[in-house]
């Protein structure tokens, strides 16, 4: 494990020796091509044969001594045709593992190559919680077969964790617990502990259990080697630990773990009953992934990316926000074509509109990001929205008033008009009160319909004032200046 | 502490709890004062202190069962002048151990309140990689006082704990580790623990050093107590481990520990010596710090905001975005200034350019997103680069040829001109081809000049785009519609 480690100081480095003994196998075949017309195509065959067997074996073993993640990471990083080589050369005991790590799109990409038995093998070298991982995606008669090729006690761990929905806890938790109980002493408990084969590096705690295997506390291996063996466990042990239930959420797990420095925490059922352990490293994954996916979603993203999808693929993935933002600009467009008219009387309103729905658009952003910042950290309720209201308004009055003034002053200079830039400061100061508005109630909504406000606030907001920026500039424009 | 989190699953009520007590205080002054017409002055006093004093007590209580994480929460939560009252009745050990907790816009408004000798006390009260990152904010003089009231040991550690660049894992580590010779038996550890007051809960294992502190191994606690007290160290120790080096950046070893589910890992000098160790849980609230930031960031929010700051505060903070924001919709303007007599001669298009120009500012954050995440997880590289370049100018070219084709069926609907249409559909795939070069290029040079492109890439693509748009749309229609 770590010698494999040993390699992350120098990832990019470990890919481009991946990818120069790729290049030196593609190399032989067409060197061994060009030679055709001297040799026998039969002792052509052999040269390329042999040399190409040299390459395969040099690249296997550089495979074979890189950590999963890292294969992961070399993986993600090759072009389909090349990914496909370095795939087929990782030993079946190892396909699972680096499968975990893979992002979702390219491991659906490798999975599609992969016959069912090799499938089927490489749940095998997996824990349960890691198989429930790996086949949420495949398709359920495969589901069947990897499953019957288990061991029952196996097999009831992977259909419970497939049983939780999908970012609870009970989705994340390992299954495999170390449980005492209070009422024996720390040498039963050692010697408990030295019959098993081994235990894993990073433990610091047994979980105290009673007879139904209620959760009672937890005794730190610290504990264990300081004291008596003769003491009993249950002077020793910390009551009252932190526990989840299987149907918390990850993401509230997280805060937890990252608010009190947790490490690991058992996991309960509703009797209080241990199932099992969750981890910080599980965790820290999920948080990782969440946040680059946050901010994906954010650009109407909704699926990862293979870098090296095909680009009708990837082409495709961009259609949803694509059309949405389609909508909007049609929407707003028409806002524009409905005052067309006072356009023609005077142009400058042409140049002068989109600066007033651009700032808005910005100011409401920022607006809307403080909110869905404090909806993440539960800063938001209730008894303190109305002081949220107020403040988000009096800074929009504010700026819409200097900034307004601003861009009046730059209207005032281009076009020596004063009626163009009063209207244009009285629709700054309206469109950055819509867009405060605009900025606290569409993620605060979307939060209330259970809807992640990261995802399409920020559409949802530009259309609001870019269509109420055009709106209220051309419709003041139209009272006041024709 | 244990207990403490026990009020972890429900933090809003806990804080409502607090600001019910807070509000009984108020309405007894309040009652009190109503009183004053009959009763004496001296008499009124009395009664307003005795049932005062009571709801302190039961406040102060409420407040010490809290855990300092959610103690922070609460103080983050309530406006500046309940926020006062509460701050002061947190005892002086734990004032440190919140302000460690609290966000930076808070903690440096509940610094300003504080007098110099709490500050020193509270800091008395921290290890020294907390101290460190406390005094980060504090005014110089201030700093060496704090340094002076501490034992020379503690005052050196700190000291090399502020010599570390801020987001360095020097900064992070803590300076408290447990090390232990290769050529002693596990006996000796075991006498050797035994003889300290007390160990971490979480602790998973020892690290090996030799005479001159460099790092040889981790001996694991599971091991000590699975093993023979007359086992030598050398014998079971796992050699090299996971270590850091103390300028290696947070990021990158926020990252490694994802990748490898580390938990800890030691931190050495250039000599290899170990200075210290770093914990997961202080990389995973890095991360979460991390990523709130950078939401905040894409918004031009640079600082943190308190929600309950002043409003003059919370306006400055949105100007530097404001105004970059601003120049670059003058720019735009005048991009549009510039073709004033075609708009005059063609209102339609007034319009119809605000939908080239949303559509490519919209699918260039896309690419944008992409190749920041690209940078992000290190996928990105000059192999693959005119790769992924082709890649974005065909999806580019694909989506420009569709949606531009919707858009001009739109616009040929509204206006019977099919001139304008192919204006439309000519304007949209040269824009999105722009859009798909800026998404890539902007973050990849901001990276390149060592920037964060989360920070920025944003307001540049779309004033690119938006200019673009408009002079790509416009000087079309200039040339063929005229």
């Amino acid at each position: 494990m770590h010698a494999e480690i040993r390699q992350h100081r120098n990832l990019q480095g470990t890919l481009e020796q991946v990818k120069t003994l790729l290049k030196r196998m593609d190399l032989v075949d067409n060197l061994v091509r060009r030679q055709s017309t001297h040799d026998s195509p039969s002792r052509q065959e052999l040269v390329k044969n042999i040399v190409r067997k040299q390459n395969l074996t040099s690249l296997q073993q550089k495979l074979e001594s890189l950590h999963p993640a890292d294969l992961a990471y070399v993986l993600e990083s090759l072009p389909l045709d090349q990914r496909q080589i370095v795939w087929e050369l990782v030993t079946p005991e190892r396909c699972g593992a680096v499968l975990l790590e893979i992002s979702d799109a390219v491991r659906e990409s490798l999975i599609a190559t992969m016959p069912h038995t090799e499938i089927i093998g490489a749940a095998q070298h997996l824990e349960s919680d890691e198989v429930a991982d790996l086949v949420q995606d495949l398709p359920q008669n495969l589901v069947t077969q990897v499953l019957n090729a288990m061991d029952s006690q196996h097999r009831a761990s992977v259909q419970s964790a497939l049983s939780f929905p999908p970012e609870s806890v009970g989705a994340f938790m390992e299954f495999n617990t170390l449980s005492i109980r209070e009422d024996v002493t720390l040498e039963v408990v050692l010697r408990y502990l030295r019959s098993r084969k081994s235990l894993p590096e990073q433990i610091t705690h047994l979980l105290v259990v009673d007879r139904i295997g209620t959760l009672k506390g937890v005794l730190y291996l610290k504990d264990l080697l300081l004291h008596s063996p003769n003491t009993l466990v249950s002077e020793l042990m910390a009551p009252e630990p932190v526990f989840f239930y299987t149907d918390d959420t990850a993401r509230e797990a997280s805060l937890m773990f990252e608010r009190y420095g947790l490490i690991s925490a058992p996991v309960v059922n509703l009797h209080k009953q241990v199932v099992g352990e969750i981890h910080v490293d599980v965790l820290m994954a999920f948080v990782h992934e969440i946040s680059q996916k946050e901010m994906l979603n954010q650009v109407g993203l909704s699926e990862e990316e293979d870098l090296f999808a095909p680009i009708w693929k990837s082409g495709k993935n961009r259609w949803l926000w694509l059309a949405l933002n389609l909508m909007t600009a049609f929407f707003a467009s028409r806002v524009i074509g409905a005052f067309e008219q006072t356009i023609g009387n005077l142009v400058a309103l042409a140049a002068l509109m989109p600066i007033v729905a651009s700032i808005g658009g910005n100011t409401g952003n920022q607006t809307g990001a403080l909110i869905i910042r404090g909806l993440a950290l539960q800063q938001i309720n209730q008894s303190n929205l109305r002081y949220l209201l107020m403040k988000e308004i009096s800074i929009g009055l504010m700026n819409g008033i200097i900034w307004g003034s601003i861009v009046a002053l730059f209207a005032l200079g281009l076009y020596q008009q004063l009626g163009l830039a009063l209207v244009m400061l009285t629709a700054m100061v309206l469109n950055l009160l819509i867009a405060a508005l605009a900025g606290i109630f569409i993620p605060l909504t979307l939060h209330k319909l259970g809807r992640d406000p990261v995802m399409g606030s920020s559409v949802l907001l530009t259309a609001i004032t870019d269509s109420m920026g055009f709106f209220i500039f051309l419709g003041l424009a139209t009272v006041f200046l024709l």
